[in-house]
C-alpha cells in the first residue's frame, strides 16, 4: 500500500543548492541570462545530488490501458485504437518512437489493461520486446464503465500502483520520461482534475483527440453525471479507483518509486500530470522531481499546471500524449545539464565581470 | 549592392503545400495534435521543397562586432567582453559552444568589427580554426559613435552586407542559425525597431546583458538622442548605417543570402531577429525561410516579435544571445522533419481513423 511509502526528502540540502547557484553564476554569461534553463539546472542538479549533472540512459515508459467509458462516446477515437497504437509503438512508427530515437531514449510500453492480448500466439513465458504486460483486470480487461460503478477495485487500483513501482525500480539510468494511450483517458484525468483539485467538470473537459465543440459538451455532461455517482470518493486513492484509468494508477506508483529513488521525472501532458497530481496529493513532495515537459493544448491541463504550482518547459499546443511532448523536451534537460557541466567560469576563461 | 538581389521566390508553390498538408494528416496521430510543430514541419518541407525534408550541416554563425556608442554606458559589461568572448567561443567555453556540440553544429566566429586582433603573432595568412576575420572598418574597429556620427558608412554597411552574403554562399549543409556577440549591440536593435517599426524608443529599450531599472532610462535617453540626431535616416539601409552595428549589417547579407539559397535560417534573439527586420524590410519573403528560435526575455524583442508577425519556438526567457536560444531550438527542427519522414501512416500502421 502506498501509505507504507516514507515521506520523501527535500531533494537539495541548502548547502547545494548554494554551490549550484554559485556554479552557474560564474559561468560565462550574465547572471540569470538563460533563463528557465537555469531554474532547471538547479532542479536537475538537486535531484541528482551533483553540481556536474548527467542524465543516464533515458527511460520513455508509455502506459497503456482501456477505458470502460469510452462506450459512452467521450472520445472520437474507437477503443480499438489504443491497442492498434501500441501496436505502432512497437512497430516503431509512432511519434513517441519517432522521437524517443531521435534522441536516444528506450522506449517501454507497459500494457496496463489494454483490450487485447498482445502475445497471443507466443509461446507461454516468451515476451516482445519493449513490452511489459502488467494487467491486473484479467487477461482482456480495461476499466469498467465509471458511470455504472467503480473504474476499478481497490485491488486492482493497488496491483496496478505495486506494478508501477516494481517495473520502475527494474529500470537502469537516472530519468524516466512518463507517456501514455488510452482511449478515453482525458475523461478519467478530467475527472481527477475536477474531484482533487475541486473545479467544475466543464473546464476540465476538453477535445481530447479531437472532439467537436457539441461532443466536448456531451462530454462534459457525461462527466457530471460520473462525478455526482461517485460524489463520496474524495481521497485522492478512491477518486483513482471510481474514475480509472489503469495505465494512470500504474503511473502513480512508477511517480512514486522514481520520486523514492531520486530519478528525473519527465511529466509528459494531461494524462501523465493527472498521475502526478494524484501521487502529489499523498505526498507533495514529488513534485521536487518532476520536470513538466510542456503545456498542452487539451482543456484542462494549465488548470492542472496552475493547482500543481508547475512551470512547463514548452507551450507548443501539443495534446497527442503519448509521450511526445516528454520527448520533445528531453534535449532541454540534456542542455541545462550541459551548461552545468560545460560552460566555462569567468576566471577560467578570462573574461570581465559585470561593472555596472 | 541589395538592390540587385532578384525578389525572392514563395517557398512553396500550392502542390507542394497540399502534398505537405496530406502527409502530415495521413500520419497516425489525430490531425494538428502536434500543434506548433505540424506548422513548422509544413515551413521546413517547404524551404527544403521535399514532403520527407532532411536538415543537413547545420552551421551555426556567431557575428562579433564592438560598438562605438558602447562608451556612453549602455552596456553593464565592458566592451572588452567582446573579444574575450570570442576567445571562449573558439576555446568551446561558451553556452553557444556547449549547446552547439550538444547537437553536432557547427560553430564559426565571425570577426566583423572586433576591436581585437585575433591573429595577432600569426604568420600572414594564417588563421585560426572556427574563426573568419572579415572587418571592414579597418584592422582595430568596430563603429563609430552613433551619437556623434552614423556608426558605420554606407561603404562599410555594403561592404559588411556583401561579406555575410560571400560567407554563407561558401556554407555547406541547408540551415544556418544566427547567433550574435558584441557588448552595446541591444542598443543598435532597439534603435532599428524603433525606427522601422515606428515604436517610441521606451517600449524598445531593455537591460540587455544586465543593466538596472535606472540604467536602462539612462540608455533610453542616449538611444533617444542618437535617433533624433539620425532623424532623416529613414530607409532600412541608411537606419542600419546610422545606429549599426557591423555584426548587424553582416548578418543581413547572409540572411538574404540563404533566403535566396533556399536555407532555413534559425534567428536566435533580439539583435538576430533585428538584422531580419531589416532584410524584411528590403524583401519581406525572406521571412518564409525563417525560423524563430524564441521569445527573448529582452525589452523589445516581442515587439519586434510581433511587428514581423512571428512566432517563436522557445518562450523560455533566455537573454543571453550568442545563438544560445538558436541552439536550444534546434532540435525541435529536426523532431518536425522525423516526424514528416519517419512516423506510419494510418494506412500503413493499421490504425483506425477518427469516427466522431
Amino acid at each position: 500500500m502506498t501509505a507504507s511509502f516514507l515521506p520523501l526528502a527535500d531533494i537539495a540540502d541548502a548547502g547545494l543548492q548554494r554551490a549550484l547557484q554559485s556554479t552557474l553564476d560564474n559561468k560565462t554569461k550574465p547572471q540569470g541570462s538563460l533563463g528557465r534553463l537555469e531554474a532547471l539546472a538547479l532542479q536537475l542538479g538537486g535531484i541528482l545530488g551533483s553540481t556536474a549533472p548527467v542524465l543516464q540512459a533515458p527511460q520513455m515508459l508509455v502506459f497503456a490501458a482501456d477505458h470502460g467509458l469510452a462506450a459512452r462516446g467521450v472520445s472520437a477515437f474507437p477503443s480499438d485504437v489504443t491497442w492498434q497504437m501500441v501496436e505502432n509503438f512497437l512497430a516503431g512508427g509512432a511519434a513517441v518512437s519517432v522521437l524517443s530515437r531521435q534522441h536516444g531514449i528506450a522506449l517501454t510500453v507497459v500494457d496496463c489493461g489494454v483490450r487485447h492480448d498482445f502475445l497471443a500466439g507466443l509461446a507461454p513465458g516468451v515476451g516482445r520486446a519493449g513490452l511489459l504486460v502488467r494487467k491486473v483486470a484479467g487477461a482482456e480487461g480495461g476499466t469498467a464503465d465509471a458511470w455504472a460503478g467503480v473504474a476499478m477495485s481497490p485491488l486492482q487500483r493497488d496491483a496496478a500502483m505495486a506494478n508501477g513501482r516494481a517495473l520502475l525500480a527494474d529500470l537502469p539510468g537516472n530519468a524516466v520520461l512518463l507517456g501514455e494511450m488510452g482511449i478515453g483517458n482525458t475523461s478519467a484525468a478530467s475527472m481527477l482534475l475536477a474531484r482533487l483539485a475541486g473545479l467544475d467538470i466543464a473546464v476540465c473537459t476538453g477535445a481530447g483527440t479531437g472532439l467537436d465543440a457539441e461532443a466536448v459538451l456531451r462530454k462534459a455532461t457525461v462527466l457530471r453525471e460520473v462525478l455526482e455517482r461517485h460524489a463520496q470518493a474524495k481521497a485522492p486513492l478512491d477518486a483513482l479507483a471510481s474514475f480509472g484509468g489503469l495505465e494512470i494508477a500504474t503511473m502513480v506508483g512508477a511517480v512514486q518509486q522514481a520520486a523514492a529513488e531520486r530519478r528525473v521525472i519527465v511529466v509528459d501532458g494531461f494524462i501523465a500530470t493527472s498521475a502526478v497530481l494524484v501521487a502529489h496529493a499523498l505526498d507533495p513532495r514529488v513534485l521536487q522531481r518532476c520536470v513538466f515537459a510542456h503545456r498542452s493544448g487539451e482543456r484542462g491541463h494549465e488548470a492542472m499546471l496552475q493547482y500543481l504550482g508547475a512551470q512547463p518547459l514548452l507551450d507548443l499546443g501539443l495534446r497527442l500524449g503519448e509521450g511526445s511532448g516528454a520527448a520533445l523536451a528531453w534535449p532541454l534537460l540534456q542542455s541545462a545539464c550541459a551548461i552545468l557541466r560545460d560552460m566555462a567560469s569567468f576566471a577560467a576563461a578570462g573574461v570581465s565581470e559585470k561593472v555596472a
